[in-house]
């Protein structure tokens, strides 16, 4: 295993901690989001692919790296091509501006970590 | 001709006089980021309808009112049907949360005027 | 009745009338979302005047003059003083910055308006 | 006077109206951060003129038309020429991005007035 | 003493370094500034309870992980209980969208980390 | 060599490694962007110094800590004092409010990382 899967490895384990806190102080309200926060992004008129594609550019353009990365792996989960990922973040760049060049910088090394964590899978089969 | 048509006309004519006076002052740099700002829209590994549903996703948890009517126009071009429309809008906003909903009432105000201008067109043929 | 009061009135009217157009779009998750987003301001742990001002904080600093107006009208019902409200606007105005100054100005309008809305009531019994 | 003058003098007299009503209401803190906005813009290590570009392009990322307005008549006053103002609004549009251009288009605009209105003053003499 | 306690212990000690950096280059007006922005959390019409949540909710939907644990130390300080936290936790989501979660999840782990520093305090006496 | 520089340096070393992933995925319009990102700050009407100032000033609002180091490396490198550079920071932050103090903090301490590796260079010759 490189240093690099066990990145997101660690954000995937750190995420997950973290909301057991949230689910020991969270009254209905926020429990409720939580519950629309993964609906939203079912299968319906559009594919689950579409929507976290949608819930990615949102991301990038409102610049939050948690919610980038929960994003990839999601879209790396629903088989999204490294060509449509690359058309995905285009128009997050140009709509954000530079301003997400960063966070692109860091989403395209996650990106690249999910990819060989793939190959490497394949491998071993 | 409704009220409700002549806004989205309203709209496209003015932001065509206000290009015209941006390419007056225009260098070469503001020239250039034009042309990509649309050829990032184009089919590519994506088909130009999912990228205008990026496109509206990113405008709206940006809450920028000119760039979702412009997005929802080209949506409505690329045969975007109003149930692909609404989750689309469902996720920019669980990502924006409220603070987006009042770019979401005038959104789903100037789909319907795009509605009915299409249910319009077709009567007359 | 003054100019100033039909604008307040202006705003609730379209408000409304946009919101039965959300309403003929919306699925499961948008009209979940309206649910909570009315829940989370309800007395408490906090009493509700505490929360509409919150929401107007909260607003200010994201500049929304429609969610800022909302937020105004609820804190007058809630029985919010001028010099509260003053306070409110002023952590608003100092997390937020000059940027503010625009929605800051006419949320001060906003509330005048509503103050003299309240003046004139009061006349007239 | 054409139309497009007038536009500018009702958003410099709208402005002026409103910051009265800001001030029957500001108490201490609003009005010493009022006089810090001030303060920050005048000649110092840096040029006002400079400091006006900053305030230009801060405002434009940000996003603010009112904001925009007011340091783009600054800047005329300071004697920004057509060059330097596109280059300002360039690098606002990159670090921006094209969320940026509905607001790059009425600045273009705003600056178009002013200096119509500076052709005009001349001719007078 | 856990290693939650020193995290918080960490920023708060790390604040103040940098602060004394920022003195070191500060003119007159980034001081002033720094002084209204600690005027404006006294008691005045509001107690400083309540300008500390708003201070905290605000904070959350610009989702500043700095400011956020800032404003958490003073809530607890100011005696919010854990009951009152949630609800002001819950309109910051609401109103921010679930681009406000992964600020949400470190404060409430922040909270939790002041919670058992407390109970720690009390059973050392 | 002391423990700041090496923070600058990590900074710019980690910033070439990942735009080196960045250019493997990149299409057309990424690299298209990248190249304009860097037309944009170069002398044209206004010295490439300006340029950089209020591309430290637009990154400081919009919060962005790598954008901030970059763009104080360059201004350092344009030869902007530390007396300038107090004064695009106090536009910064009285445009930008509160919630860009965490930032400017850090700001500061670049800066005099990057004042005090020119000392030490001054000393070796």
């Amino acid at each position: 295993m490189t240093e690099d899967e066990s990145r997101i490895q660690h954000f995937a384990a750190e995420r997950e901690a973290l909301n057991e806190t949230v689910m020991r102080y969270a009254g209905r309200n926020i429990k409720r989001f939580y519950n629309i926060d993964s609906q939203v992004y079912h299968n319906g008129a559009l594919p689950a692919k579409t929507k976290e594609m949608l819930g990615l550019v949102a991301s990038l353009v409102l610049r939050c790296d948690d919610c980038i990365n929960y994003h990839l792996i999601r879209c790396h989960e629903e088989g999204v091509t490294s060509e449509e990922l690359e058309e995905v973040i285009a128009v997050g760049l140009i709509v954000g501006g530079s301003i997400v060049i960063p966070h692109m910088r860091r989403a395209f090394q996650a990106w690249d970590d999910l990819q060989s964590t793939n190959a490497d899978a394949k491998q071993e089969m």
